[in-house]
């Protein structure tokens, strides 16, 4: 298909296509001629997964590169394609500041590697979620509550409950870089969603805890 | 304490301390000369929880002042006030683009509404987080990917067992006003953690799923 039909279909203007072609986050067409190109289901594919990440995440052009540059790369393996898109998602600004040494020390790194290790997770050593997680318990010790990585051990098991049902959602996809992408688009997206579930559950428990356990359950209850 | 002690114990510096007094963000301490104040232990916790508020998760003052504000009206009736702050918890944004008018319509929020009607759940009825879900199942719609409130349920079910380990992580606090900013600051802060962990664990179960359920799981094997 011609450039304005891709962005016909696609709803990105044709202006965002060509810098996107420009960046590089959406490989070229095939030339037609002089001045023209064709493009392909791949491309219109391509590009709904930038949008999810630069529109809909706000992710930089440049982190965006990285993410689709591993998906690229390792288009051959599917299961170090999925690797690649799940611990690069989101991090890659991360990944920045690390290769730019802007990373700081994490006082509190081993117990985040001490937790990982009673899990039995085996992850990345570099992983940047990591610092996010040392990051965390030093700044409650700086608010004076005391939080030790054995508190979090309850909810990383429900996390890798969540886990389970991701990766059990993406595996009725054949198409292995469809895989991927789809892995990144819904780890990226259901973040705000899983947190909004956690808020309502806990405003909803928490009215049920008010009446008690033996309570009427029945809203009309005076 | 003078407001130089309250200074020195909170790391925060006189002129924000003073700045939080002006609007209204800290109580103001009780009079002992012409320009003096005696603050208390009351003022201490209250300034570290508008530390995590505005410094760690970038509330703004006025979003900050409004969660506050929940919190003082209520100090007698410990689960309306549990309730005020997890209902209120990181949606004043929300809740004031609400009220200017800039909420957008949500097509999908019936399928909010019939997620929360099959779980059980009790929310409020203008609850933001659910404009939250509603949004989500929007956009995974422009991305052309199928995805109904059913697919939710699972994820929906796991958020309430974070949420009841959460209400739990608060119980053992005697103090109903520091059992709400407790859950507060959790709910707050926990959040970048929990994402952490989903991500660490798609890594790992993506690695076990890789070498398939009856291979040999040491890492040491070629």
């Amino acid at each position: 298909m011609r450039i304005s039909e891709l962005s016909r279909r696609s709803g990105v203007p044709v202006t965002t296509i060509k810098y996107y072609l420009r960046e590089g986050l959406l490989p070229p067409g095939r030339p037609t001629a002089a001045n023209q190109a064709d493009y392909d289901e791949s491309h219109a594919r391509r590009l709904r997964l930038v949008r999810a990440l630069v529109g809909v995440r706000g992710l930089s052009v440049s982190a965006a590169k990285d993410v689709l540059g591993g998906i690229g790369e390792h288009e051959g393996d599917v299961h170090q394609l999925l690797g690649i898109v799940l611990g690069s998602a989101g991090t890659a600004g991360a990944a920045a500041a690390a290769q730019a040494g802007a990373e700081p020390p994490r006082p509190r790194m081993a117990e985040v590697d001490a937790l990982l290790d009673s899990l039995g997770w085996e992850v990345s050593d570099n992983a940047p979620t990591k610092g996010v997680i040392a990051e965390t318990l030093e700044t409650l010790g700086d608010l004076g509550i005391e939080y030790d990585w054995k508190k979090l051990v309850p909810y990383a098991e429900l996390a890798g409950q969540i886990a389970s049902v991701d990766l059990d959602g993406i595996q009725d996809l054949a198409d292995p870089l469809e895989q991927a992408e789809r892995a990144l688009v819904l780890t990226f997206l259901l973040e705000p969603v899983l947190m909004a579930l956690r808020r309502l559950a806990q405003e909803h428990q928490s009215a049920v805890r008010r009446r008690g356990p033996s309570a009427d359950i029945s809203p009309a209850a005076p």
